[in-house]
């Protein structure tokens, strides 16, 4: 394994390694091996954070658009040179099968150069106002990087959801302080070598761990002015409303819905839909967690399905062929267990699965219920586990209703050939997205992505961040 | 006078008038006659406004762009019927001077011309993907409404400044709860009387006043997702953090720079400037407060200043020929003679006015100080009232310092004609907008209007606010 | 009738009427009777009105935003005053059935309001070039009129065709020399009274009949910049290459197809092409004249559209009720007659008409054709003329060959439920414009119009046209 | 020198090498020595070009944006390889010192990775359209190419003004047949040898030198449907006239003016305008060749400009230090040099040069002109010479109407740090851009970069040349 030369148990604030008494075990998640013991930045250290990132703030906000985007393509180049480690790493410490952890590091080189093409292209816009009190005026409008950023990221995509927060603060000239995700943070960690590599400002990137308390303190210090946030509802809403003078930008989960008609090619649909459902143990933020069959159809999908799903290989995450490998943690494992208990109980059949696969290894089984209702846990919150309802609706509209039952609204899929349905779904599926012929987990990173109701608010995706850590300065010439 | 007509004490909930047993006095600010008892919300009401914009959503959100260009086209027609006694209005219960107030009735006229304008033109934008995962898909967004809106709107523009909030969510067919200030409420409440007469559906636009302790209730409400707020900076980020799950967008005050060079048409600058400091006493967010001069010219431009703020009339907001009246309580006019005391105290000299014209009327006199510095009120805090610091600066680049030694910025004039400097401001002014040869008060209501710092998020427009009250909805196509 | 007071039988030059010895009769297309005969310019007038556009452009394109708006408004009012009358003269002088006048002038109406939009929100780009010797430059563009305008439109709309270079023209500030056709010249003639009460400069607007010698002589003419053209394509190719030193856009005709498949909803389809394919004598560029159906629903259409065919009324084109009536000349019917005679020696079979309905009025039947073949004038030539083909095709994609096997490619239909099929239309249909489930003569004024092949470059609509007759100009700005 | 590797004497249709018997010589501009005799095309072979042309089309406008990405992708490794063989074939062939032949290659480079960037980007529009006719439906354009392209591109910048038509070409998907100058085809055909290692498929990129005759036929080719021409405005103009059926760009050249005001930065103006008055010897479409200074500074000017140019280094391309070089060709020397000749008989004064520096080499003396006036040759003409006009204007805007006073209109520059300069300058300067602070000559490629009046029509730069080679096509979707 190539990782271990990347792991680093140190903050990395105002481009040196921070380390601090306070430390927590991060574990491969497969094995339990400990990984390392990770500091945990004390109060002086977030106290330096802060001012550093406020007074790199002053020079970085000055860099040129030919810099930035330099600096963006050492970033590039570095991760390319490191990108097997990288996979490797991310397997370790966040349980990811290999071959998804090696496409998220090609996605995070992908997400680099959207970034860059972005930090090219970034403009503002030109305003007519030649009437009324502002005729014979030239306007337009300039964008400024709106002040430095907190950005606190999941376990699930270590590097790229780091990188969907890293990538526009660069690209704009915002010094950003990064906080992963305590379960894995070491790829985070291990970026910073990178970035102490490029010609990036100091204090402009830091990245630690701290305290809940301390991270609070960081969510009220004025001096940061953006928050962006991808982690839970419960946890995002709850910081939003104690992110003093900050725009607050979150992404978080959903339970993804898929509806399928009669029309569609049942076939790839079950096949995209198993993938789409059981990959990384469905902890993705759009893993497929309901879907919703017209009724004639129902039968026939669901054997399609239930074959593709038994195709699904579990097991340890380093084996390329495996595509359900060890959950975050034994509390998830438990934790899904009780979900899938309870909507038993309540009245839902297991298809499939239905049961920890290995206890050790934190490994669930990939799991088909059918039966459910919008009461049970497994249908209104977010499963981030391998586990996906499947049931049958009368017709189209009906399905459709069915996937709108739920606080979240992140991707939607609706699975049709009939042309009706692709408009209706248009008007009426509530989500950040509507995905139509593909899963609900489809996503490139160049994309506007995030979600309505309980999904948060502002969208990722290098142009649209970069819009949202800025803001417009307008300009208004006249003699 | 004609605005006795409009006058009506009441709520406006589903449309319909709710009367309740609480009520507020208002009254014209001029002469202290009681103009109505308006009744205040109660929480019964407060229920029954979040419940009607709730289910409003569901149908307002459904209507197609002809209709609510024909909805906002219908209000253009009525309003422009009753200008005159909306403008008599405005100058009784917000004691603007009339000449003023028939402005800001000809400006909401304008807004409204261009909300239509907007709704016609507003879209999502094609996404290009057709490379990585998205090879052969076709993606585009659409703007969908976010939701119900919650606008908070000020006493300064009654009119004009509700409109900002009601136009966008007309345009984009979102429901919205408008809260006028106390101060000033009958102008909005007197807009119900018109709105009733369009096609608008039931318990898409509630105006209503109500408690702290209801607002707050309307704040933490889920089925709002949207908060506008216009108001002062330190009530704005306290709500901000109130606004559960919603959007927020403030635009809060300042205290408006002006930076003068000796290459600038002085005589004109001092005219233009004496007119943005002592309108309406100040009371505008992009009043002039601050006026930095280069050494070389400041005697020179302080003469012209001086002569041309003699020429300011004071008096009865119903003269015609009058620019500064009334403010709006005797508390503020306590207040801001306080506030220049201590600066006389702390050692700044006033050059005219510093008393309070007429106790009776809340008549302050048009006010100019030096010699002060940013530890006084007067500099740091935003006076809304007619008061003016001017003071010199050893060169331009210093007096930019100066302008953005402030919590605000929102706007900032410079007046000079020295490209160097032009360039200079664009880079590093702390503002909003950057007003080249005109007041920092310059302001077309179709452009881009917003703060930062302390100023805000979020701009206003109807362009902007917009794109504010709805999201963008990613439709990804293929087969 | 209320049109004759609106016949001017002179040309109008420098905001004067210009009369001139030769002249054009011009006659009723029913009755034949002659409603006036019309100056043709000689050479000393075209001469005049090319030194006046070019005057004219000096001051034109200086007027402001808030001035083009200004007279496009009174230009509004104007129109909606007379609209009886102008709809009058149209049924009058192009045989254009009145409820369909009636049409064309509410058209004409929301094309002026959409222009007036456009030119309120009509402005350049920001670009970026914070980069090699850009480094540290602020850019953007401005959008500048090229210049004088030259515009020669057609019979069949000949008040909304000359608003597709009238409005666009204003809009930017550029002076428009407009050549109506000689078979109904009085429409736009008309125009001139209205717009001679409008702030418009002198020489700004010029409409003049003229020979074609002297038409060569203002396409050389290196004052007009750009050349608009709607009507045939033989004419506009040629045209194309004499218009020296111009921009050149050419809205020609084309023979619409419409693809139907099984999945479609065929009595609405069967419904909208009988209007579609026999409105106006199907003189209208985008009028239906070759359907194709999949085999499988051919029978079920083809009776669907001889029945909705049959109700379909020809006559006179005063009568609220008539949908087909006269064409613009007898040799356009002899024309037409031939064409199908021919077709019918060719093997073609004749469904339904076939026969002029009133040799006198000009009057050819709703004639529909079947057993076609792609050498056949009714196949590959525009007909313009009340005759449509329809033709079984094995499947969708050989019925989307089939509709592609044309030299044109201006809009093109398609009526299906099948979501692959729209995709696939997408990308393969060779057109302007796809319209799904509506007529090919779909059309609203402000979306992009303008065709592929032999049916021109170049888009209509306001917002388009503003950008063909205007240049960016760029500025860089460094110190 | 690492070019000869490079010399490849055939034509390149359909990914082949194609020789002919006719051949046109082409030499070492400075030495004189034979480089190559290139083969001209025989109408076969252009007959080839143009059916394969037409071919490929079928195929690359099917290529997905990943595809055409790569494909520029891999041209610019390509070129980086060979990045110092290609500078001195440029140097070689068009005379060009070495220092700014590396400067074109560099550019080039920069031009594909813009270009990339661009291609990942482009797409079309939402078009509202939710009222009238509209209603309810969703329209949006997609960009689809127009077809072949046939590009004509002059000797001075071989490589980069070939890929400022090659490069948009390929990132749309369109075919092109370049034509390179007779005078300098070796790098073009060079090129070909790279882009037959890429992707690209055949018949999408021929290369062909060949007769006026053969050229005029591909002009006259239906199937090529854009004509993208770089040279002088005489052909230019000429060719637009025979480009049947195509959209026409013509990118002429300009006799570029430069206003100098009192409040310039006087020093860096001189240095700067010496060296974009003589490098290459003037060879470049915007060289500065006309110079207006304000008369309060005319004479501190001009000794600071006589200065800067007596440090102008004259003599063989290949010395690093040179910047004035041989001229194309020796006709081109004795023009010049008669041209000037002309000048001072008719009133003229010589500042320095006025003479052939290397009759053998055709190099001539970096010239400076005073005395001039607008009926001179070498004022209304494009001097594509070392030879620069200098004169005195009583005030700005006097200047600005010298330079106005041309019929071209590419770019023009202001030297001024006055502000209402500026902006007079940006209302009155009839030109494609107004360069403040900088040389006329300012260029990055990825700006959009083109003219009005004989300076031609249509704007390069990717983006813009992109926008150019396709058409959009309007979606019109309802059910």
């Amino acid at each position: 394994m190539h990782y271990h030369n990347l792991i680093l148990p140190n903050n990395y604030i105002n481009n040196e390694w921070a380390t601090s008494k306070q430390s927590l075990a991060v574990y491969q998640k497969y094995t339990g091996e400990l990984l390392a013991n990770v500091s945990i930045a004390n109060e002086k250290q977030v106290d330096m954070t802060l001012q550093t990132s406020h007074e790199s703030f002053k020079i970085f906000k000055k860099f040129s658009v030919e810099k930035r985007a330099a600096i963006l393509t050492q970033l590039h180049g570095l991760l390319k040179q490191h990108k097997d480690a990288f996979a490797d790493l991310i397997t370790a410490e966040a349980g990811k099968p290999i071959h998804y952890a090696q496409n998220e590091v090609q996605r995070a080189l992908h997400n680099l150069e959207d970034g860059i093409r972005q930090t090219y292209i970034f403009s503002g816009h030109q305003i007519s106002m030649d009437y009324l009190n502002g005729k014979g005026k030239t306007a337009y409008t300039i964008r400024v990087p709106a002040g430095p950023v907190l950005g606190i990221t999941p376990f699930n995509f270590p590097l790229n959801l780091a990188l969907h927060k890293l990538i526009p603060a660069i690209a704009v000239g915002a010094p950003i302080i990064l906080k992963p995700a305590p379960q894995a943070p070491l790829t985070v960690l291990a970026l910073a070598n990178l970035l102490k590599q490029t010609e990036l400002p100091k204090g402009s990137v830091n990245i630690l761990l701290t305290t809940n308390e301390l991270t609070q303190k960081m969510l009220e210090d004025e001096r940061l002015r953006v928050f962006s946030f991808t982690g839970s509802d419960r946890i995002g809403w709850m910081l939003k409303n104690k992110a003093y003078k900050k725009k607050v930008f979150l992404e978080m989960g959903g339970n993804a819905a898929t509806v399928i008609d009669a029309s569609a090619d049942l076939k790839r649909a079950a096949k995209k839909l198993a993938y789409g459902s059981f990959l990384y143990a469905g902890q993705i933020c759009i893993s497929s967690q309901r879907i919703y069959v017209v009724n004639s159809v129902f039968d026939k999908f669901l054997q399609l399905f239930l074959k593709e799903t038994s195709a699904i290989k579990s097991g340890k995450p380093f084996d390329p062929d495996v595509v359900n490998s060890s959950m975050i943690s034994d509390n998830d494992v438990r934790r899904i267990d009780k979900w899938v208990k309870e909507a038993v109980e309540d009245g839902a059949t297991i298809l499939c699965g239905g049961q920890i696969l290995d206890e050790k290894a934190n490994i669930y089984a990939p799991t088909i219920l059918t039966g459910t209702n919008d009461r049970m846990k497994v249908w209104q919150n977010e499963a981030f586990a391998p586990v996906v309802l499947i049931e049958s609706a009368p017709d189209f509209k009906t399905a459709v209703r069915m996937a709108n039952n739920s606080r979240y609204g992140l991707q939607t899929a609706v699975f049709t050939n009939n042309f009706d349905q692709v408009l209706y779904a248009q008007k009426e599926i509530e989500a950040g997205a509507v995905i139509v012929n593909d899963i609900p987990g489809f996503r490139i990173d160049s994309m506007p992505y995030g979600g309505i109701k309980d999904s948060g608010v502002g969208r990722e995706g290098a142009y649209y961040a970069m819009h949202d850590y800025t803001d417009p300065k307008l300009m208004v010439l006249s003699t």
